[in-house]
């Protein structure tokens, strides 16, 4: 009987035993271990980009397509700022970085959601967003208890679809049906997200996203593109949008989460923004890079890990001495750390194996 | 800039391509698509062995090693029967249920573990499992609204813990301490692992599992060839175990859980265990096989999918016109089905791709 690791058995494929050796580009993974054995493994896909579109580096296939999820809310924003909607409609910052949120339904983001909607006109009725459990656990659980009923502004994608409501509204297109593929809003966003990723809207997957807005599927490495394309713009618009992310962390995502937790610690450097099924995206302005990748199993307890340890490992190579303190606590607990059972025994760790491959510049 | 779906990058292994086009043997996986693309995918390794060891079938490496985790109660709770505690203390078939069980903190599990602790004389302070939140959402909702204070005996495995506190009562040794290797309750269920597993007893791997208690390390194959031989054994201990299994599947589970609602549906043909971290391992005594598979990345919305997959594909190959009827709605909504968003649109589907290899007689 043969004796293999699950580790090692990553490396069988198609019931092939290549490489039982760690290659030099071993695949990036994020390993959940028990005792002396890794007990899950988690494969992570990597595109790190410039603004002039050179692949950086990257881990496994960053030419892999999938859904860009929530990573795609700044490109859906920034058409409110780009077709006037938001001097029309007088956006703050704080809204604005709520149209980019996937937000924890806590009180902060009802009150930047409910005040945006209210002077806009809109009621939870006009949001095509379905309710679910708060991302929040204090809320989730005030929710349980009965002392709140979560409406559509309850969802993590409120700000989206508002800012979505706002652009039609200014631009006197009908509101019903705003989320749905064909709608000159989604046709609008859809001509943004090609202009930012370099993949023409031809060619630009479509379908339904979680909240029933139009969900993009790029290549991880366009993904990237975009985000350093962002960061980077001399462009009023997007430079609105990486100021009002950076200004209000707490609005993109919720209280202790690794979006929000990123961007305070390391202030104005960094956007950072998640994803459903394992995507998370960055952008890092200063040194004009845009980070995309994709947890291949879609967990997300491995895409922060991933995330944190891609943006080390980068931050070591292409700017020594610079970066977030990773140690710190706010961000330790997103990343590399011990595992504990239900009476606080220590069983095993978050860690991580394999490679980021530097390219050539 | 090239254009693949993760299910093609899937076949990207340590950076190189191989094998774009499937393979007869092409790794079985379980994959969660949104319109056109495949958005996350699970491997799973699978082991079916007879009760004469023989190999039946397989997908990826039936010899990898991994954590048997809850799969691995049934045989935690033999030396009850073996040893006499059972007789001695008058265990019922509910109450073995129970021992074998990761159940859903419903007033049934509860009763039976109250009644069995009661009657030995133990209590929560006695039981070394933590708590955590019920696996039944309506028990879990309950808790969260205040209206239940869960304690150790609502843990999932506080049917296991109060049998191995009954093996310690009976045979005179401490009842503290139970749970950790090296007290004389953990030698005897290792010993008990090595007989049925094959695996001798100085190979099995150990650590500690989310309840405190000693987690076993075994290669999926051993797994397989201990509920194999539990199965078709003709001994009166494992046979009492099958028949309490099989005549109370609601308690080995609860409500709405996978192997409740299979033990339901093909009565005293199949026993089914599932385990934290994508094990499944299952036993079909009337064919003398068990089946073991892991999810690779440990998650357990695929196990239940692949269980169900390859024992249909199994039975149809071995024994074709036997069976449940995976279509009927109990079974159906635990396999491969229609994904929905927030607002019930059709999103995708969870499918299975890929092979589950038939080894020749």
């Amino acid at each position: 009987m043969g004796w293999r690791t699950l580790t090692e058995a990553a490396s069988t494929v198609n019931g092939l035993r290549y490489l039982l050796a760690p290659m030099p580009n071993d695949p990036l993974r994020i390993e959940m271990t028990r005792g002396a054995l890794v007990e899950s493994v988690h494969h992570v896909a990597v595109a790190i980009v410039d603004a002039k579109n050179h692949l950086v580096a990257a881990a496994g296939d960053p030419d892999s397509v999938t859904w860009w999820r929530s990573a795609a809310k700044p490109f859906q924003a920034l058409p409110l700022l780009q077709d006037g909607a938001a001097e029309h409609f007088a956006f703050s910052d704080e809204e604005l970085a709520l149209a980019c949120a996937s937000h924890s339904s806590e009180p902060c983001h009802l009150e930047v959601v409910s005040r945006l909607m209210a002077r806009l006109g809109f009621s939870d009725e006009d949001l095509s967003c379905g309710v679910h459990t708060p991302l929040s656990p204090a809320v989730a659980l005030a929710v349980a208890r009965g002392e709140a009923v979560p409406s559509a502004r309850w969802s993590n994608c409120s700000g989206k679809h508002a800012g979505m409501l706002a652009l039609a509204r200014h631009h006197e297109w009908p509101t019903r049906g705003y989320n749905a593929a064909g709608h000159p809003v989604q046709d609008r966003i859809l001509a943004e997200v090609a202009r930012w990723s370099g993949v023409p809207a031809s060619q630009v997957a479509q379908s339904v996203d979680g909240c029933t807005a139009v969900c993009f599927g790029l290549p991880l490495r366009a993904m990237a593109l975009a985000y350093a394309r962002l960061g980077a713009s001399g462009e009023a618009e997007p430079r609105r949008i990486v100021a009002a992310m950076s200004a209000h962390p707490l609005l993109v995502a919720g209280s202790g989460r690794l979006c929000t937790d990123l961007m305070f610690a390391w202030p104005g450097q960094v956007i950072s923004k998640v994803g459903a099924e394992g995507i998370y995206c960055a952008a890092l302005p200063a040194l004009a890079l845009g980070v995309a990748l994709k947890v291949e199993d879609g967990e997300t307890r491995a895409a922060g890990v991933a995330l944190l340890e891609v943006l080390e490992r980068l931050l070591a190579r292409v700017a020594p001495g610079q970066g977030p303190d990773f140690r710190a606590a706010e961000l330790a607990r997103h990343g590399r750390q011990a595992l504990f059972n239900t009476r606080g025994t220590a069983t095993g760790e978050v860690r991580v194996a394999g490679s980021l491959r530097f390219l050539a510049a």
